[in-house]
């Protein structure tokens, strides 16, 4: 087999092209959420679509990923420092193939929501998306940097986002409530915005995980897990 | 390091351990779920709490069983067969450490659920939860087993909650657009359902890994990925 004849420069190879492979994951994933936003802004249906069938590509390289990180643990035998880098790798990757899939549930409200007239003009949800993807590119900028400032400033974005989703949630509530015909449009709104909260939540837990890589310290007890 | 000195006896005592721990934690998670149901039906606060006390348990041998996973990958070299046995193990605790997340999530609903007096008796949800908790022991079950039957059967029943879910939905929907007032306790109850639907979707997600194991087979694209 391949692996067998391993070469440390062919090793480090190995794990630079894990780097680079969670980088540009995290890049489409981050077009993935903006795409989705912008197919809501715009009530683009046709660019929501697109969001879903482009999810197959996140999925594929996620498992290329996954198995290539496995492959090392298996067949190397990897120095304490290479294990905690590759088993943070396996579970940053995994918060990037869930962070698509969050974005593939926003791009199917939206297709139902441009079913139906606007609720409402849309102000603090593109600001959420922008603030969200930022985030995955600071918390993978600190993942390859180790850079233990970025990943906590992504842990401080995490609560501004959650105080924006509570905000929505509750002028969304506001809107039920003065017309029963707003119910249901609100709630897709709602789901839009949860899911954004979500995504949020994953770029933290990758930030978590650069912090448990560079210093072994838990932030808190997901991080903990080797795996995620 | 104790792992060196590696007997085949004491190689096989690991996987069955592995094992024993799965089905130990799955028990964990399908005794949460029935207790945020019955704190909701019961209106048991004290027993919600509960629930996301003990959540902590199951966050800790989720976090166990993961380190022994990648601790016999990284210093044993696992055979094909086993490759697959163990990184679906990976994959199965961490469903399994997500449906205690989702069972915490639900027992924060009915603590605030508690707090105001019940929209509607609950018919639907007590049998989502039994329907849902069988899900996840016969999942494991087909696991410990490679049932492949089993494994379908559990595929099979992930679309009856899915209708279930729906049913719930609009239902609730209906509470909210006769009375505005009904509309936050059918929003709390509508995120129950969800997150027992959610809970459904992992229990397939462990019958799709099964599958994987036995036939080397990807039901859907996720089951493909060595770790999710």
């Amino acid at each position: 087999m391949e692996e067998k004849r391993h070469t440390s420069l062919h090793y480090e190879k190995e794990l630079q092209a894990i780097k680079d492979g969670l980088i540009y994951l995290g890049a489409l994933t981050e077009t993935a959420i903006r795409q989705a936003m912008k197919s809501l802004s715009e009530r683009d249906t046709e660019l929501a679509r697109k969001v879903v069938r482009e999810d197959d590509e996140i999925d594929r390289l996620d498992t290329d990923l996954e198995e290539r990180c496995i492959k090392i643990l298996a067949l190397r035998q990897p120095t304490a420092i290479d294990l905690r880098f590759i088993t943070t790798a396996i579970k940053i990757t995994g918060h990037l193939e869930r962070i698509g899939d969050m974005a593939v549930n926003i791009a199917e409200k939206v297709m139902l929501l441009n079913e139906e007239p606007q609720l409402k003009p849309y102000i603090d949800l593109p600001r959420m998306a922008e603030l969200v993807g930022d985030m995955i590119e600071d918390s993978l900028d600190s993942f390859v940097k180790s850079d233990l400032k970025q990943a906590e400033k992504v842990r401080q974005m995490e609560q501004v986002i959650d105080d924006l989703n509570e905000q929505i949630f509750r002028e969304l509530l506001t809107f039920m409530m003065e017309d029963s015909r707003n119910i249901h449009r609100a709630l897709l709104v709602m789901q839009v915005s949860k899911n954004m909260e979500r995504i949020a939540d994953h770029a933290k837990g990758i930030a978590d995980m650069v912090t448990y890589m560079v210093t072994g310290e838990c932030v808190r007890h997901r991080a903990c897990g080797i795996l995620e």
